[in-house]
């Protein structure tokens, strides 16, 4: 990060267009959904969205009526709006139902959201599936409201239309496929959730830049739950076949911590690798059970799925206090916070494009002097690199990949990935097999 | 437990059962274990009370002779009775041989028994296979002793007869078996051991009551070593095809602690199911090694043998004081400390009845509010068995049973046992196995 | 050890060993090999020597010229010998080309090496595959240096000649091996390394003595490194075939520590091996990471070659002050620490003799009291062996070896031994199998 640069950081590009996406009303369906797609589909070009139909059966669920919305308000007697969609788009509560009618104080009430811990907090509610309609606001505001006759309106339709995602798939030299997938149904909320669409799209810019590519990456953008859901319907026995690992990308925006959210059984190949990275990138990370779930692994590992997905998160959702709050706004992420989880994903992504099981060509320790290996001025740096040489020389046993190499050795999967090129260059070791094809059922 | 119920509790009935029998004089043979094994037929009238005559082989061992006792006393030259049977029946050394004789104090000695650390206990000890007689008394007695003559007399029979034990078959739908195993030799002692017994019998009358049973229970009522040893050289071989999992009930009635000995090499069935339900019922158990063994898992688990048989106690023999001393008597126990070890128990037996492997049906969660299983008036009870389900439906993968199942998600298995059968009412799980099978040889 | 004895114990041997042959200057060639293979010669008398000509290749490597030394010395104007190899051959880096040459003082300095941080002590230096000449000295004599003219004299021979090494092979009654492996070049040092010779000469002298063997020791004294590189290119095969076990011995003469360096993957029966005797032994031990190594396992257990050897070493090499230089001498190394290594090594040897799995011959406890087994005369040492007896017993069962056993039960493996000798002899248990076997690939 070159700070006389004028090109942006990747973590200002991300921060960035989360500022561009935050305005929108986004829910699991509609028009808000739509144009956050589309802003993506601007520099992923290759991304199709698809719509599916309302009423489509999808495993144990059924695709809802579409929800749109143009206008919402409480207003008092006197005609002034007290609270307004205009002002933010969480004061509704997701898929409301349309609304136009006069409520003394006490009947609005039922209708009204506000958490007396924080005041000054909007809350994030939602009602997919129970038709009502409803306002959220702060507690302060809710505080003010004297008795007297409101009127409520919500000017929004809930109606068949369709189910929007986006899928972008980035065909490598294998078919087996690593999934990454985060959700667009959030409005306006940044580390959960505009954090995961502009990680994983700037991810997805990082592999359309590599000049080859391993693995398949199956790149999706769905509202959660029930897109996830849906996706799966449609696409379960190719990933099934096929996923050799994935990420579900959310919460990666802030720079309080970093989370890992193992998966089901907590020891497959993308857990190993996401630990591995983790221990280097972020020593003191924090790793959660999985019944501490929450997101779109529910159905990515969920019941007869099981796909090997985890999460490696900044701030856990449900861990901070702004969680699911208008506090969860723009402040709470920053390019840092983006750019720190970004990195670590990638890694682990590079680490499972270079990741190999190598077989050493001698028999006893080479000697190094002899292939120009050993450093003939001694210091610090050359003769670590030597032992780091000599060690995943001695691992390179035809049995262990290079991940677990660096577990025991102490070094970071990309730097032996490094040292394997060079002794392969050197011809002191073999190609054995590729990694990660044993993940596959 | 309803104080203004009529009914005893079981805690009560146990207590009052050991009451009854406290004052017998029970011995690995005898009268004393006859009346005892008569007493519980009472109420376990299917139990089959089994003779093996003296000199019977049973292994390395043989059937001893039969001991009876019908008086015995150390007298003074003025007549008083200054050790006295009659007062308690620890006063003599279990098997003593019959004897009349006059000694000065110092011969005498030679055949006193008393405990200086504790001197108002009478020492319990007993000699079966090397002829010997003695006097068991308290230290403070002990020193009361004045020089002169005593007259020693034990009134006992040692002679050709048979050992006694009882044995209940419960039959399940299943042959394979569930072993419970006590001892009925020991005299006038409560924890170690009355408490065995009347938990055993409670347990045995609960298995009686239940409309079904999966299991065939095998219950067993011994002298402790030799009863064990004659029991296995008779049975060996249908247990060994059958035994699914076993107890040793034994020390199970104070209020001071839990504890659990674990099998031979602590991993079996058994051990999971107790290390399970002690974790819910008694947190704060301790869990001793085999190596501290000192019952008849001696001999169920012994060399050659192996059961899986495991012991789940209140107070470990040789951990309290009062062990093995007139000190275990009534006060030691009571219903309670009966009721809570019976409840431990019975919860494994429960555990090992319902305990299966099941598969979700549905792919991905199902939609619970459609299934009505998702609560529409959120509370924190609701949500904890709206997350309760989730996660036993994620782990119901025909490969974890629901034990493993209840360890993962920390709810005890029986809970686990009531959600599946929800679950399956719904027809969003499957049965795919039986469990416990797999542990037979 | 008695001390009225006039037999010399067993360290007391080692360590005149050790004083006989520290003066001699030994490298990985020449005449100080010769001597030093020649001294151990004497008392091992089946050893053959065996000369591998310069110029032979061994894996990646290829035996370098032989190099002696018979004079060397820094001069100042006047012609005192101010730097001197008589004095100490450590004064003369290691492998050094011949040169008669006078210098100025900032030229000489290019050729000198000391330690300013241990300004007494002549450092340990060798160029052996580049060409170079030099000498090193205290940094006390360093600093006494005044600028001025010095002649450099150094009176070697680096000419085709041969490497040197001692092979021992002892026969028992099975082809299986222990290799035990020590090396012979260092020069005037200690702990390391004249200790792990004379360790290594007197287990040698203890296995010749023992009427009879159950393996076959493959004994060798060589070169580090390109030493234990040619041996195993000649003898990779049978190696590969037949080692069960093996140790590199180093560093075992001090007496401030033991230290285990394991096995590459630390899980062989030679690491399990070792750290139950040094678990009994030195329970202080600190074992190592095989990252650690520093010695012949860096061949032995090396890239293609992976047999199972570890290190049971006093102060490793590398972590005490006196490593690699003249204060690493004589009063480094004790009888009591030589001592102290060779029993502990001696001890693993005697396990491996040993061990074995066997099965119990009655089914339930044996009656021990009919076998003469149980005590009569109870007390505390004669209650714990009946307690080994009977711990031994339920775990011999056709599975655990005796090593597992001793873990399990809390007693070493020796001990384990002879109380199955005891069993056996009563027919309370009889052999399963040899151990060890199961270790070959």
């Amino acid at each position: 990060m070159d700070s006389t640069s004028f090109e942006p950081t990747v973590g200002e590009t991300m921060y960035s267009r989360a500022s561009d996406l935050f305005p929108l009303c986004r829910s699991i369906t509609g028009d808000g959904v739509r144009q956050t797609l589309g802003y993506l589909q601007d520099f992923l070009p290759d991304m199709t969205i698809h719509e599916v139909p309302s009423g489509t059966p999808a495993f144990d669920w059924t695709v809802p009526d579409e929800w749109n919305i143009e206008d919402a308000y409480i207003a008092d007697e006197a005609g002034n709006r007290i609270v307004d969609f205009r002002a933010h788009n969480l004061h509704v509560v997701g898929y409301s139902e349309p609304v136009d009618t006069w409520l003394i104080l006490d009947e609005l009430q039922n209708h009204l959201h506000s958490l007396p811990e924080q005041p000054s907090a909007i809350p994030y509610v939602t009602s997919y599936y129970v038709r009502r309609w409803g306002f959220c606001l702060t507690h302060h505001q809710r505080e003010q409201l004297k008795p007297g006759r409101y009127r409520a309106v919500i000017r929004s339709t809930l109606a068949p239309g369709s189910l929007s995602y986006g899928e972008l798939i980035l065909p490598g030299s294998e078919t087996t496929e690593i999934l990454l997938s985060t959700y667009v149904c959030h409005p306006s909320m940044a580390n959960n959730e505009l954090s995961g669409p502009v990680v994983t799209a700037s991810l997805a810019e990082w592999l359309m830049r590599q000049p080859t590519r391993r693995y398949t990456y199956r790149i999706v953008f769905v509202p959660e739950t029930i897109g996830a859901i849906v996706y799966l319907s449609r696409n379960i026995e190719a990933m099934r076949a096929n996923t050799a690992a994935g990420f579900i990308v959310t919460c990666v925006g802030d720079e309080r911590a970093y989370s890992l959210l193992p998966s089901r059984l907590g020891n497959t190949y993308t857990d190993r690798v996401a630990r591995h990275v983790l221990s280097h990138h972020a020593p003191d990370y924090r790793e959660y059970s999985f019944l501490d779930r929450g997101s779109d692994e529910r159905q990515y590992a969920g019941p007869g799925i099981d796909l090997p997905v985890v999460s490696i998160m900044r701030s856990k959702y449900g861990t901070y206090p702004e969680y699911h709050t208008s506090l969860d706004d723009l402040s709470m992420i920053s390019p840092a916070g983006l750019e720190g989880a970004y990195r670590a994903l990638r890694t682990c992504l590079e680490v499972f494009e270079r990741n190999a099981v190598y077989r050493a060509t001698t028999l006893c320790e080479p000697q190094l002097q002899r292939h120009g290996l050993f450093p003939t001025l001694a210091n610090r740096a050359n003769d670590s690199q030597a032992r780091n040489i000599l060690n995943l020389l001695v691992y390179a046993d035809g049995q262990h990949d290079l991940v677990e190499i660096a577990e025991r050795i102490g070094v970071p999967a990309h730097v032996c990935a490094d040292l394997a090129e060079t002794l392969l260059s050197h011809g002191l070791i073999t190609l054995s097999e590729e990694s990660g094809k044993q993940q596959l059922a």
